[in-house]
């Protein structure tokens, strides 16, 4: 008999694994040809199949096998490697958490999402809430009994409700943390967004009624692709009914874009947006990539990655002192007599406003409290499904100042419900304070306008890559923050990003 | 413990059935996507977890409780419903024939595969034959040894050497057979095209040397998707290299099309094929279609449907007076002062060309028997690998009086060989035999000419779902001709169809 020890469990740990992410693979596969290539009707056969990989991943994930070999790791984890030692205790966690969760259920759910989504989609066109809440109360009704799962004999921390969840997007991050963080961004932002929407910018708007092809808005989807060096060999664009990105390792990224012809900036900051999604991903080192600890460190980790590309290089006017001139001559008729100034200070105009994604960077934190306050209610059960829309639609009046007339603009504008997202939503305020803090740390190691002028973000990746990307998810979002910017985390470094950014543009003085 | 009755192991059969399904949707999906999506760079990556698949799916389908299964369904086969006491004699048949290759040979030989694409790919784009032959070598060797492994204790036939791949293709077809079929073609069709091609045909030809831009190629491909009702709610049409079809089930049917801006003829009836092989996939009946006797009988029974639609019905005089204004409309100035009939005559020219794909109706299985009597040398030992390319090029000069000066229009046109398929290529030939017999049956119930002037195929396509295309793979294709035209395969009706034809077409007496 082969002997049990260290390097047994190691090479069991590896097989298993190798399989795991075959499925995984398969299971992303399906999802991005769902939403990017695959025909309507399709919905039930894939389903089927879909539903016998997650089966097949759940039993494999679960096995007495599979458990022993994480548990002996688990026991010996100070022989072990970094990256091993920091994979396997998250490991054990996701495994507890995972063996709580029937089989039953849990395949029940993937094939309940399957379902869902084009549902939605559905709903959406038609801005018919009644049509998606009983599929959400469905989903929401899963989520709290995978709750009461959770908290049974946890041994990893004592969060109870809603908490579970926040910890499954951003580790360690809970409701108090999360009102601490939003009380600072409510006290210090919301009297400053009001001085600032008091204002009018000025400049040339002629540019915002004309017709932009798809065709060409594509092309400079691609051109901004080689700007931020998101390597075509690797790398695919598509589009989607909503922007994502998906990874496959750090040697197959791909984005979606939604062209909307009456909108030309909006695709331009989905695909930046996307493609700072996507560098992370590819900028994971090949010893990480080959481990379980590929893609980002959570998701405010990746979402700081994102807003970084999209809200501090993208919007800065340095950038559009670059760039401008090559959308100029993809749109010669559209943009005659529009300067970089003129495109700098539209992209960033505050305005309050429905839509999330389309929201500027000053009121998007006001966005996504509301979603939070929503989840905090929904999981604290003061709230029925069937009130949500009424609720939200509140709230956009109490935080916004908004009247949402249609669920369209409202509750139905975003797709991470149907996907059965809880506590992800506060990860994309995070993620802004996060990146905020790393472009100050940035700016003391690179001359970040020099590197904007160039043409390329060669400069920028390469501090991104050393910094930060290449530890993947190998370490936790507090060590990075440590290790690249010399501190812990501090949103005051963002509320002071934000008040500088906008009292300049609007000629505020305080 | 349980009793182990027919019932349990039907429902055996089922469970292990249904994972199995699941992996060939993952490895299709992943070969989809490949080949229509994924960028150059991720072959590596992807290949890792094609293996693990290939390697789960092996192992499932030659366990060891698998075969008991099996063993046991086909022992009791006389108690089975016809669709699976049909197959399981086919399973039993591969079951045995799986288990004789060694799992490192099947692993490998995927792999191997999957890397071969991309420098078949540009070796055909670089005309370098010498780039290619190392590894169509090693394709080679795999399958002479595959070869060996299944001449081993073989009790479902007696068939040596290259006949167990053509069997492989199309139950029960052998060299002996083929020989005679090709004689038969041979002789009647060779002298018949002399004839032909000493003469001319006389059109409006002004449109051959146009331009036709590829989006409004695809317009007009969608256009003939509805003529064709190929139902995009259960159907997808992408770009690729090589046109090719892919289903998954009958809900879900893919075709690729490529789109050559100098020849509009080109991507239509490319098109109308795959369409043909995809309307065989869309029409297999729920029964059939939910046990693993979905999609289509054989290859030859595939290609005759792709054929029928292709040649005898998309290359007919009506078509053309039916569809072609539509075709004018989209391309007016490249078009202007061309009729239906110039069109007509254009699509059924006989030429004695290089491109097998671009071959017209009646030299196609000349390019056939090239790649047949090089198929036979191979698995004969009578030739190596680095001579290949000189016997292509001496037998296209033998059949069809053509000096090829370049691999990319040789040896290298053909995607076939670089996916592992010996065998495959004859039953190119025999399906258009088999379409030329539906045809005759075909038209005692049905008037085809008033089904193709009524706009939409609706009763053609009846026709064919309810003779052939239901019925699936759950019969032979002997079985499924003798239900359909009420006689055996009789290859007269091809060579008296081409004769017909071409005789009024180029105005012919005999």
């Amino acid at each position: 008999m082969e002997e049990k020890n260290l390097q047994y469990y190691i090479n069991k740990y590896n097989e298993t694994n190798k399989i795991l992410r075959a499925y995984g693979y398969a299971n992303y596969l399906s999802n991005w040809d769902a939403e990017t290539t695959a025909a309507f009707g399709t919905i039930q056969s894939r389903n089927d199949v879909v539903g016998s990989l997650s089966e097949l991943s759940y039993k494999l994930s679960t096995s007495a096998e599979y458990t022993e070999t994480i548990d002996y790791l688990f026991d010996h984890r100070d022989e072990l490697d970094d990256i091993l030692k920091h994979e396997i205790y998250e490991m054990k966690k996701n495994n507890e958490a995972q063996k709580k969760i029937p089989m039953e259920d849990f395949v029940a759910f993937s094939q309940l999402l399957n379902e869902v989504y084009p549902v939605y989609v559905k709903a959406k066109n038609e801005d018919n809430y009644d049509l998606f809440a009983p599929y959400l109360e469905k989903i929401i009704e899963f989520k709290k009994k995978q709750i009461k799962y959770l908290e049974k004999d946890n041994r990893f921390n004592n969060y109870k409700g809603y908490d579970l969840l926040l910890d499954g997007f951003e580790p360690d991050m809970t409701r108090e943390e999360y009102d601490k963080f939003f009380g600072v961004l409510k006290e210090k932002l919301v009297p400053f967004i009001k001085k600032v929407t008091k204002k009018k910018l000025k400049y040339n708007k002629k540019f915002l009624n004309k017709k932009y092809a798809s065709s060409i808005q594509f092309e400079y989807a691609k051109y901004l692709q080689a700007v931020m060096e998101f390597d075509p060999n690797y790398t695919v664009m598509r589009e989607s009914e909503h922007p994502f990105t998906t990874g496959f390792g750090n040697k197959d990224v791909r984005i979606t874009n939604h062209y909307y012809e009456d909108n030309v900036r909006s695709s331009i900051f989905s695909a930046i947006h996307e493609m700072g999604h996507g560098l992370y991903e590819l900028h994971v080192s090949d010893e990480v990539d080959a481990s379980l600890s590929g893609g980002g460190a959570s998701m405010a980790m990746h979402e700081s990655q994102s807003r970084f590309m999209e809200n501090m290089i993208a919007r800065k006017e340095v950038f559009w002192e670059t760039h401008f001139s090559k959308l100029q001559e993809m749109f010669p008729k559209e943009l005659k007599g529009i300067n970089y100034h003129d495109f700098f200070l539209s992209v960033n105009e505050v305005k309050r406003d429905f839509i999330r994604t389309e929201a500027d960077e000053l009121t998007y934190p006001l966005h996504i409290m509301v979603r939070y306050e929503l989840e905090k209610k929904i999981f604290s059960g003061k709230i029925k499904v069937s009130d949500l829309s009424n609720e939200w639609n509140k709230l956009y009046k109490k935080y916004l100042g908004l009247k949402v007339t249609n669920n369209k603009q409202g509750i139905l504008q975003d797709v991470h419900w149907a996907y059965g997202n809880f506590g992800y939503f506060p990860t994309y305020a995070l993620g802004s304070a996060y990146a905020a803090q790393f472009y100050k740390a940035l700016e003391k190691d690179v001359d970040i306008d020099k590197a904007i002028r160039s043409g390329k973000l060669t400069d920028i990746n390469n501090w991104l890559k050393e910094h930060i990307h290449k530890y993947g998810a190998s370490l936790y979002p507090k060590e990075i923050i440590k290790k690249a910017t010399g501190e812990d985390f501090n949103p005051d470094y963002y509320v002071k990003y934000l008040i500088d950014k906008y009292s300049k543009i609007y000629e505020i003085d305080d």
